[in-house]
This record gives structure tokens, C-alpha cells and sequence, in this order.
């Protein structure tokens, strides 16, 4: 697989994480015992441990906090996704094999709540004070982030500013964390741990904007999960945005009023707008910009397997989306 | 008005407490804004930061960091309160002011984040990691409670066991907390603080029997929400699980039919049964046993002001609903 390439260097570890993930769903509460489970061995791609353990090492660092210290910021991400299932009404997603549409928005929120718990645990047992300050940041840009989003459903006048703003929050800020805090760990200058915290900014960039545009070009069987949400959901992403720019007024009026009526196919037709329009293209042009930043920023790394990997998980984010 | 009362040894603080609240609700996100201002303007009891503050001051600390730990442990209690307002499918609650009624689910959800963020922001600054540790216990407690609540749901087996792990958790947990940190942050002995923690668990107790029997007998008036909420979703609380022990086979399988059904008058019918069987006195009476076990709790702090306040508050939790 892709990732276990990508992640040689720091196997060993990434194996210690998954044990430790295991770990926290044996719990005398059933169900959080069986939803964190299932969670865990769902696998994803535990891209923000893995930059974690890999920044640390890039910095010379080969001790025992950087394991839990990536367990902690895996347990934000899953955290921040099942909160993210909460539904509104009777919009409860079907098909997809989330926390929420087995067990439904309540549990949804409490077990988010015991991860969100469990990581705090974690990180005043490995008693940095510094860490729990930068991991609590990031958590609070990422609600931020979210919560703009969430306001600004169906707008069809979101800007692409105001779109990179939302994005930079509820996805760049805990990626760029975990870069950051992994350079902690290690003895570098202040210069390369900034440097690393950089890589992971843009990073974030480029994997949410190639996220954005999966979910409209992607097929379910290689995403895993349900394709076109963001269009059924109102969620307005960069390709929608680009095509929305360049169109005529009169069809930016039929888009928004496809958005307020949901009658007929919406996603189809929004679909073949941003398509007509450039949207996807532009989008994944915008996504190879950030990769192409992520590269320069590790420039000034020292030469070493670590930095290999940072460098391909950059081109990785973005080729996945081609 | 009675907390005043009961909360004059640390009035001044309790001010400080109030202005922290208001300067949190000072956010760049209009929504976050006017969600957090309206929760802070809607009053409350503000018991668990006044429980701090007194348990500080009755141990002889006179310093600044009770109020921030003051403001943590209201903003764990506060989001509690709105992530519990997140409801599934379309059992939008009705006619109540809660942030979920005016926002939805998603924005609930987010907005509990926040201020969970906050309040580990709060403690992280405070830079003490024993504080951080207990109140992340409490809020993971809180948590489990919570979920083994929502799991019991309709459950007439619910034993009075099941129900008093269920409110040791989700309610005399950060209580209990609470009444701990304000002892530890002055000079007592171990003896002492444990001494205010037990207290505290006895008065949560309290408090939760209470509440519940003031959401079956209260007036919306006097109460300030809606009542009867219990019976409604189902939560099996001490009057009713009482009842229900004292109740023949028939009658019993007459709730259980109800519940399922959801047909008629389900509260009204739930609610004579459990007059019927005496469940509300009986409930009156173990919140007044743990008032009692308060009191003795704490006779071997020194006598002051700060004492003479604790036994009140635990005289008032269950006086308003009798």
C-alpha cells in the first residue's frame, strides 16, 4: 500500500500507535468500546500521527512521547469527524457506515466527547504543557474552521478567500500541529521547526482542497465514502466557487436557486456547471501550488528518509485527486 | 435572591467569575458570539464555580487562580448542557430557548467544542497539571454517565443502582471536582480536601435527585424549562424507577407498553403511576439523606463563613423541590 511506503521510516512507530488506538476502545462502556473499535480498525490513513512521528525523527528524536503524542492527535481528527456526522433533522446520511447513522447524533457527540477527554488524559500524562497549549489551539481553530463552514452552507457568494480561511482552520491547523510538535520533540533550531510547521500548513492546504474535489470526481469504491456530499449537503467548496467566478450572472442565479429549491438532480446539474467552468481543474492547479510550497519549505532539512517521505506524502495528497 | 445569599463569602470573585464569561463570549464568529453571550446572560445557578470559590476560601487561598478554575468548571458544566441539547431525527425539542431549538444540531455541537477548548486553554495557562488532570477525569465521568443515560433510555429494568452510577457521573462527578480544586489550591491537609470532594459527591447527588423530581413536579415558571422532558425522551429517573419496584407485573408492563408506544398521554399516564406509588417522596427522602451526609461531611472544617455556606447550598439543593 501507498501509505506503508510513504511511512517507512518510521513503521516501528506507526505500529505502536495503531496498538495504542486499539488500547483505548477496550472500555467497560460497551458502546464506546465498539464504536471506537470499529473506528480504529476502519483504518484511514493516520496521515497527522505519521507526520508526527516523521517530523520528530527528521529532527533527531527517537524516544517514547512522540507515540502518544501521535495517538493524541489522531484522537482530535476521529474526535473531529464524529462530531462533524451530527446531523440536522431528518438528514441523516444513508449508505455509509458512520457512528451516526448506527447509533444516531447523541452517541455520536458523547463519543467524541470521551476522545476528545481520552487525548486531554494523554497529553497531561506526558505533562508539556507547551503541547497541550498547541494541540488545544489547533482543536479551537478546527471548531472555528468548522463553524464557518456550517454557516456558510448554500452560499453561493462565499469567496475563495473566505473558502481558504475555513479550510486553513478546520484542516491545515491540526496537520501543521502535528508537524510542529513532532520538530518539538527533537533538538533543531527554532528556524526548522517553523519550517516543518510551515510544510504542514500547506500541506493541510493541499489535502483538503484535493478532498474537496474527491468528493465530486472520486468513485465510492476507491474514496470510501459517499461521493457528492458536499453539493448535497450545501457545502460550497473551491471547484464550485472557481466556476461560480467565471460564469454569468444568469447562471450563477440558477445554481443558487438549484441550492435553495433541492428539487431534481442538484448534484448532477451543479456537477456539470463546475465542470463546464474549469472548477476541477483549476482546483487541483491550486492543490499542486501547495504541494509545490510543502516541498520548499523542507528544503533547508538536512537530507535524510524523513524528508523523502515528507516530500512524497506532498505529491501523494495531490495525485490521489488526479 | 437565595444563591446570593448562599454565595456572599465570594461575591466579589463570583462578579469576577461572571466578567471572565462575558469576555469568552467576545469571538471574531458572530454565531459563537451570540451563543456563548446569550448562555452567559441567561444566569444559572453557577453552583460549581461558586462551590470552587468557597472550597478555596474555607482552605485559606485568597489568591487569582480560583477564578480562572472557577471559569473552567462552569464552561465544562456549559458545554455539557449544550452537546446534551443535540437530539436525533426530528424530536426537536419545542417552545425552549436552547441554542439547539435557535441553531440546530451542527452549530450545538461546535459550539460545545469551543468552549471545551476554551476551558483546556484555561487550565493550560493555569499551568498546573494536576488541575488539568482532575477536571478532564470529571469531564470524561460526565461523558460516561451521559452515554450510559442515553443507552438506558426506556429501560423499565433500570435498577436505583444503575440509576446512581448513571448521576455520580454525568452530574456529582465535577461537583465533586470542583469542591476538590477549590480545597487543593489552599493549605488544608489531604483530610480536608477529601473531606470537600465527598461533600461535593453527596451534594451532586443531591442536586441530580432533586432536578429530576423538579422535572416531573416543577412549574415551567419556577423552573425555567421545560418540564416533564424526562418522561418524554424516556430517561428512567429515581421516582419512576421506584414506582416501578414497588409496582405489580401488570402495571409495570403498562409503563413499559406506554414508552414503546409513545401513544396518549404518555407523561400524564407515567406521571400518575408514579404518584401512585409514593416515587416522588421516596425520592425526596434519599436527596435529603445525601443533604444530610453533606453536612456531617464537612463538620471538621474550622467554623467560618465559608462553611456555614456550604451547608446551606446543600439544604437549598433539595428544598426547591420540595
Amino acid at each position: 500500500m501507498i501509505m506503508e511506503e510513504m511511512y517507512r521510516p518510521v513503521r516501528k512507530e506507526m505500529d505502536a500507535v495503531e496498538d495504542c488506538l486499539l488500547e483505548l476502545s477496550k472500555s467497560d462502556n460497551m458502546v464506546v468500546s465498539q464504536v471506537v473499535s470499529r473506528l480504529v480498525n476502519a483504518g484511514g490513513k493516520r496521515l497527522r500521527p505519521a507526520l508526527l512521528l516523521i517530523g520528530a525523527k527528521a529532527c533527531g528524536y527517537s524516544g517514547e512521547r512522540a507515540v502518544k503524542l501521535a495517538v493524541a492527535v489522531e484522537l482530535v481528527h476521529t474526535a473531529s469527524l464524529i462530531h462533524d456526522d451530527v446531523v440536522d433533522g431528518a438528514g441523516m446520511r444513508r449508505g455509509t457506515a458512520t457512528v451516526n447513522s448506527r447509533w444516531g447524533n447523541k452517541v455520536s457527540v458523547l463519543v467524541g466527547d470521551y476522545l476528545y477527554s481520552r487525548m486531554v488524559s494523554i497529553l497531561a500524562e506526558d505533562g508539556d504543557l507547551e503541547m497541550i497549549r498547541l494541540i488545544t489551539a489547533a482543536t479551537s481553530d478546527m471548531t472555528d474552521g468548522e463553524m464557518r463552514q456550517t454557516l456558510c452552507r448554500r452560499d453561493v457568494n462565499l469567496s475563495e478567500r473566505d473558502y481558504l480561511a475555513v479550510i486553513a482552520g478546520k484542516t491545515a491547523s491540526l496537520i501543521s500541529c502535528s508537524c510542529r510538535v513532532g520538530g518539538m520533540l527533537g533538538q533543531h533550531s527554532n528556524g526548522e521547526i517553523d519550517a516543518l510547521a510551515r510544510y504542514g500548513r500547506s500541506l493541510g492546504m493541499a489535502f483538503q482542497i484535493s478532498d474537496d474535489v474527491l468528493d465530486l470526481v472520486g468513485r465510492e469504491e476507491t474514496v470510501r465514502k459517499t461521493v457528492r456530499r458536499d453539493i448535497a449537503e450545501g457545502t460550497v467548496t473551491l471547484p464550485l466557487i472557481r466556476a461560480l467566478s467565471v460564469a454569468s450572472e444568469d447562471e450563477r442565479d440558477g445554481v443558487a436557486q438549484a441550492f435553495r429549491s433541492e428539487e431534481g438532480d442538484v448534484p448532477g446539474r451543479v456537477m456539470e456547471f463546475i465542470t463546464r467552468h474549469g472548477g476541477i481543474e483549476y482546483s487541483l492547479e491550486k492543490a499542486r501550488g501547495y504541494a509545490r510550497t510543502c516541498r520548499q519549505e523542507i528544503k533547508g532539512l538536512p537530507e535524510s528518509a524523513c524528508r523523502d517521505s515528507l516530500e512524497r506524502i506532498a505529491g501523494y495528497v495531490v495525485e490521489r485527486a488526479c
